[in-house]
Order: C-alpha cells, then sequence, then structure tokens
C-alpha cells in the first residue's frame, strides 16, 4: 500500500499541480514548427523537475531537446525510466474549439487544452508522484531517471540515435510509458502492443506552371487527376490494401488474444458515436473492428492537396499535387520495407507526361510488449489500488516509436499505463483530459514506482 | 481599305493607348471575390466608352455588373454586337509572377499583367478602334452595341437571364467576340467552335471532426481516402472518362475537318515546351493532340484540398475533403446531362460510412460557329489587312460561355476575333499580351468594322 503521506500530499496539492500543469499547457510546443516553443517547453520542464528536488537537464538532440532528469533512491534500489513527451500535435482546425486550444480551462470535471492529454497531462501524474515522495514521502522508492521527448508527434525522427548515444546514461530496470487510455471509461487499461507508422509524402508534379484547363485539358497530364488515381488504386473495394507484399509480414492473430478481446466491453456504437461517424466502415471490411484498429495495417491519406482551393472556380490545370499518406503497421511489419514497396508502387503507377517524388516523414516499427514481468505486476497492482480493479491488457492502434526503441536499444519491455480515456479527443479540437484521471493517474504512478521498490 | 485617318489615328494614339489600357489592368476585378474590384472596373470602362463618344452605363445582374454601350452610325447601317469580359482569373500563385500581377509592365515587346491578354486586352482593342473613327474617321462606320461581361471566369453564371432581359436591346446583326489566340505566332486565326463546361464540386464527408489517424485508422471511413478513390475511377488507364454516357452524345469529328487539322502547322513539341512539360500525355491516348484538345470532351481536377497540408505530418483521418472538377464539352453535350452523370456515377461510388455532396458551380454549352456568314467574310478581309493573310480557321478547347447564349438566344453566330499567342500564359502567372497583337489588333477590328458597312 502506498504511503498515507503520499497520499495525502497529491490530494492536498491538486489545486497547485493543477496550476502547474496549466503553466505547461499554455506553451505552444508544436515539433513541426520551427519557432521556439518546444525549447521553452523542455526549459519549463527542466526548471520544474529540479524544483520538485531531480537533477534536470534539457539536452540537445538533432530535433528538438529531450528533457533528462535522475532522481537518487539508492543503489540497492532498482532503476525505472519514464518516459513522456512534451510536444503537441498542431491545434488546427482553430475554429473548432470551445475554448483556445493553448488557454487551458476546466469544464465538466476535465481540462480543455492542445495536450491536456496527449501528452502533457499524461507525464504530468508522474511528476506529480515523484514530487509527492521526495516532500512528503521520505524520498524516491526507487532510483528514476526521465525522458521526456519533444517530437514524438511527428514520429521520433531523432530520438533514435540520441537514445544510442545516451544507452549507458538510460540504462534501467524497468521503463514506464503514459501516453495511452483505458479501453473505456470505467475500465483501467494497459497496452502491451502498438501499431508503427510510414509516414510519406507523395508528389506528383506536372507542367511548370498552372495551365488553363480549357486550353491545355486533353493535351496535358494533370497531376491531381493522377495523385488522386494513384492513392485512389491503394485500396481495393474491401478496404484492403493493395501494394503488393503490404500484408506479407503481419503476423496472423492468435487464437488466446482473439479470444480475449471478444470477452472486452467492446460498443461499436458507442465508438460509433464517439468517433462522430453512423458506421464504422474503415480498414478491412469483414473483420471485426478491434482486430481492424489493433491487429491490422491500415492506410490513410491525412492530408491532400493541389491546385486552386480556395472559394469559387478557377480552370486550370494544376503543377503539382501532394498527398500526406500514414501506414500504420502491426508486426511483424518493418517500416523500411513498407515504405519501399510503396515507393515502387508509384513508380509502377506514375502516367505518362508527369513525375513522382515520394519523402519519407517519419517511420517506426510496431511493438509488442512482455505481460509477465515484475515490472508489469507492480503496475496490475498499482492500477488495483488507484482504480480499484486489475487492469485490462489491450492493443493500441496508435504508434508511440519510443517504446520499440526502448525495448530494441535498452532491452527493457516498458509498461505502458494510459490514463487518458478514449473521449478525450487526442489530436482532435477540444482536446481533453478528466481531472479524475489526472489524480488517480498520479496515485497509480506513485503506487508502481513503490510497489516496484518493494516487489 | 481602312481609311489612312483612322490607321494614322491608331498609330500616332499608341502611347495614349497603352496608359489606358494599364488604368484598366491595375484594377483586381476577379469574379470569384467579394470586393469591390468588379465594380471599379466597369464603372471605369463606362466612363472610358462616354469619353470616347459613346452612350454607356453600368447594368446591374444577378452577380457582377455588365456595361453596356451603344453607338449609332445610322438606321441604314448593320449593327454589330462586341463583347468582351473586363474580370480576370485569380492571380495565384503571385510568388511566380515576375512582376506584380496588377502593376502593368512592358518587357520584350509584351505587356505584362494578369488580364493583359484575357481579355482586358482584347477587349481593348475595338475600344481603340471604336476611339479611331469617332475621332479621327468622320463616325461610326456601323451601328455598335457593346457587352462587357464580369463574371466570364467562373462560367458566366448570372449572364443567360440578363441576356434574355436585355434580348431586344442586344438585337444585332453580326457580334464579334476577342477572347482567343492565334494558331500560332505568325498564324492569324479566327475560332469556329468551343468546348462547352461543366464545373462541380465533389465534396465527401466523414467523421464531425479530424480523427487521431492511429487510434481510429481501420474503423473509421477516410474521406480523403474515398475521394482519391471516387476522382481515381473517373478515368481508364488509357486516358478515358469511365462516367456511363460521358461520351454519348459527342459528335464524331467529320473528315473535312481531321483533313483540315492535318494541314495545320501543328507542333507537338513547341506545344509541350510552351506547357512546361516533357511530353503531350493528357486527355485519351492513342488520338491525335489536336482532336483531344479540340473535339473530344476532358475531365481535369482543377483542384483538391482536405485534411492536413500545412509542413510536416499530422496523424489525422481528415473530417472532410474536396474536388473541384471541371469537365470541358464538345458538341453536341448537354451540361447538365454531364452534371447528372457525374453525380449518378458518385452516387455510386460512395463507401459505407461517408456521405458527399456535389455543388454545380458552372454550366456551359459547346458551340459550333458558322463560317460561311458575311461577318465572317468582313472579319478574313480585316485580318488580311491588319495582319497579311487570310486567317486560319481552328477551333478552341476553351469555353466563352458567351458564344453560345448568343447564338441560342439572340440567334447571332459571333465571328470569334483572336489577337492572343498561344505563349501568352492564360491563367497563369506571368500572362502577357504582345504589343504588335494589342495594335494590329485595332487595325484588325476598325477594318472589321468598316468592311462591314460597306459589305
Amino acid at each position: 500500500m502506498l504511503p498515507t503521506s503520499v497520499q495525502e500530499y497529491l490530494k492536498s496539492h491538486r489545486q497547485e499541480h493543477l496550476e502547474k500543469l496549466f503553466e505547461l499547457l499554455r506553451i505552444e510546443s508544436i515539433a513541426n514548427r520551427d519557432d521556439d516553443g518546444c525549447d521553452r517547453a523542455a526549459q519549463w520542464l527542466a526548471r520544474h523537475l529540479s524544483a520538485i528536488g531531480l537533477d534536470a537537464r534539457v539536452a540537445a538532440t538533432a530535433g528538438k531537446p529531450c528533457v533528462l532528469a535522475e532522481g537518487h533512491a539508492g543503489d540497492d534500489k532498482p532503476t525505472v525510466l519514464i518516459y513522456g513527451h512534451y510536444d503537441v500535435q498542431p491545434p488546427e482546425p482553430l475554429e473548432s474549439w470551445e475554448s483556445p486550444p493553448f488557454e487551458p480551462t476546466v469544464r465538466d470535471g476535465a481540462i480543455y487544452a492542445r495536450g491536456a492529454n496527449d501528452d502533457k497531462g499524461q507525464l504530468f501524474t508522474h511528476l506529480m508522484a515523484l514530487e509527492a515522495f521526495v516532500k512528503a514521502g521520505g524520498g524516491l522508492p526507487v532510483n528514476v531517471k526521465l525522458l521526456l521527448e519533444g517530437e514524438e508527434e511527428i514520429g521520433s525522427p531523432t530520438l533514435e540515435p540520441f537514445l544510442e548515444a545516451h544507452k549507458d546514461q538510460l540504462s534501467a530496470d524497468a521503463a514506464v510509458i503514459s501516453d495511452s487510455a483505458f479501453f473505456a471509461e470505467g475500465v483501467p487499461s494497459i497496452t502491451y502492443a502498438l501499431r508503427g507508422l510510414a509516414y510519406v509524402e507523395l508528389i506528383v508534379r506536372g507542367p511548370t506552371r498552372d495551365l488553363h484547363s480549357g486550353l491545355y485539358g486533353g493535351a496535358v497530364a494533370n497531376p491531381a487527376n493522377a495523385l488522386a488515381r494513384m492513392v485512389g488504386l491503394m485500396h481495393d473495394d474491401a478496404g484492403r490494401v493493395t501494394i503488393p507484399g503490404f500484408y506479407d509480414d503481419v503476423r496472423p492473430l492468435g487464437d488466446d488474444e482473439r479470444l480475449a478481446w471478444d470477452e472486452l466491453p467492446f460498443d461499436e456504437v458507442a465508438l460509433a458515436h464517439e468517433a462522430g461517424v453512423k458506421t464504422l466502415a474503415g480498414g478491412e471490411l469483414g473483420l471485426p473492428v478491434l482486430e481492424r484498429m489493433w491487429a491490422r495495417p491500415t492506410l490513410d491519406c491525412n492530408g491532400i492537396v493541389g491546385g486552386y482551393t480556395e472559394k469559387g472556380s478557377k480552370t486550370i490545370i494544376p503543377a503539382e499535387a501532394t498527398a500526406k499518406i500514414s501506414m500504420r503497421l502491426v508486426p511483424d511489419q518493418r517500416p523500411e520495407k513498407i515504405v519501399e514497396g510503396f515507393a515502387q508502387f508509384v513508380a509502377e503507377h506514375v502516367p505518362p507526361g508527369l513525375s513522382v517524388e515520394v519523402v519519407v516523414n517519419a517511420e517506426a516499427s510496431p511493438v509488442l510488449l512482455a505481460s509477465d514481468s515484475p515490472a508489469m505486476a507492480a503496475a496490475r497492482d498499482a492500477y488495483a489500488e488507484a482504480f480499484g480493479c486489475q487492469p485490462t491488457l489491450i492493443r493500441c492502434g496508435a504508434s508511440v516509436p519510443v517504446t520499440e526503441q526502448i525495448q530494441r536499444l535498452l532491452g527493457i519491455d516498458a509498461v505502458m499505463m494510459g490514463f487518458g480515456l478514449p473521449s478525450d479527443q487526442l489530436h482532435s479540437p477540444n482536446e481533453r483530459f478528466a481531472l479524475a484521471q489526472l489524480y488517480q493517474g498520479a496515485v497509480a504512478s506513485a503506487a508502481f514506482l513503490h510497489n516496484l521498490a518493494s516487489g
């Protein structure tokens, strides 16, 4: 059981913690912007970590900086690595926010802000727990190392070399990542698998300038037509991806997992409602929805643009058109092989008169994590203490590239203690994080650290 | 032969005429903008027409105003209707202009500005000719009526009811439209056929907000994927449009026209160079290029947009995606039937979980004009006088909706005396109009009016 002093500290400092978290949420730390938002968030975190008694610093990477911190409990104690990311998704479309994305506010028992959940709110649960131990619990129960990243939302492009270079410094006995969610409200969950990601841009180029579609239509090949055709050809009528070899390395879902998922309190109608659609008609039609989201790869056009996109009409053959395409990958697909297949498919479908370029924006491998480690046992018991029941083990369709990198480079299967709720509108306007999840998340984090020490 | 006084006047007033045209070119009269640019251009034209001795006024329409003007020569004289349009294409992309689009400048013997050719420059040739007759030629040789429109570049959506309402007022014996081009530099041409237009927007809607493509990818249908697929399916591998019935009403090209076109000094390599492409690979591959541009219908995506289109990555399933699509039509296709087929095709290809809307932006019928009228004879001789040779008769792939409307509503087959050159970059950055074409165009216009009077 978590010491009462720590529990009491967390309970009595809710207001102070909220105010601190709000300071962090006000910083517009968006990784694909050229401004200093990420630097300011990193500096804020390093200052805050120092203030709560850790040895913290901002460490340069090839991209946005990482924040590193350490706290010592004793050489006989295990060491746990805590990962989080302080960068957030771009807030657009701004007009859809009920309150401004970088002015956090509390409504209906939840914090509304970009990053309220993903991942500033979730990483903050650990900072609250660490503070409680240092200030009221007689010190840290375990040695801790923190790695707070600033490029997760763009696929962590520079994290891997950083991890390689700081391998020894980041070595640990266990790792925890809080960047996932409960399966449903009231169903506390730990995630044991994530999809990977291959994010590419497909640029089709034609004439050197936009051309009059009347004068040249029929003579000059149209890059927007061709882009649409190529992207369209990437799926068949049944929603299957048609790129040759795309499914070659997909590990079939085991019967044990399929049976376990059948037991989950999954409500298709509720998910459709929460997603704002009438029916769940994405992916490979015919397969169960959970399998499509968790265990099957997908190909989504995240953005497409070319030619005249303002109000009204302009009759042109555009000079070029671009699509941003993300492919979510599952074990044992490898992003570099998938990108290769994509590029080859595109090359084979370039119509005459046009040229094509494929730019790789991000690659992340899918990951499956051990569910029988001592850290997992500590996490299960921590959930029981904080949320009143053992966690449900689930997969997640999203990607957290660091998870696989920690596994591969540091040899640790992280425990994904996710405190979000499915209704938290991640990556969408009006992102939120329920106050109860923040507060009980901090309790769960503290109990996890406590259990690890005694386990 | 054109009276020497008129010829001399045109020659000695080139600088004044250029300055006046520049005033008109400086006005940003873009029909799909909500500002007063079109009103100011219309007022400028009415003032200018009054100043050169015509009875002119700005007439309201359901959209941007028309300028109407009349000049009387005598009840025994024929009456000619002169059409032009003062609205211009949007200037974007601005960064591609060598000099600002609304600051006309002369370089290498040509005027560079948005509208320099299309159609402010070309309509100005007639104003120069009329002025020369009034000021130096002893008055107008024929009765003239002018109709200067402000919505041609958006498909003349409100012109037809305006023509209906002003049918009597606009009645004439002949009509002239200068909104086309020479077949090539040194090959003076008159256009006897234009393609029609059906311009639609296709909007695909999915979730009520952008969704996280990891969490929902595989569950929720993606509007951008679906839009690409639908647009892609509109062509087959050979470049043929696949919408059922699309080609049903296409009048086959006659042997006489095919033979005549074989005689034209057509240079595929030069056209490709001018269009900024390596090969002319648009439209129905296998057919001759001129046939594809002039006598075959096409379907071009003029613009496409959906989801995240800024720099870098954002992993979302967009809430919606839109394509602007123009179909160029040939005799005897009817735009309303084509739009119907388009809407039906789309309805049959909506994937589950998504909804679709088709908005019609513009419709214009294709037109074939008589080439044996007295007005055509007057025009041929005028070309011989101004440009030193008889004109070549050509078709044009673009649409000038008024041409068919004048034919259908006023019963006049207009003569399309076009003074542009193929290298004039219509609808593109760095649009231009050669000074020689402007000056000799005015001579041709004057000779045409003179010939009509004596013909």
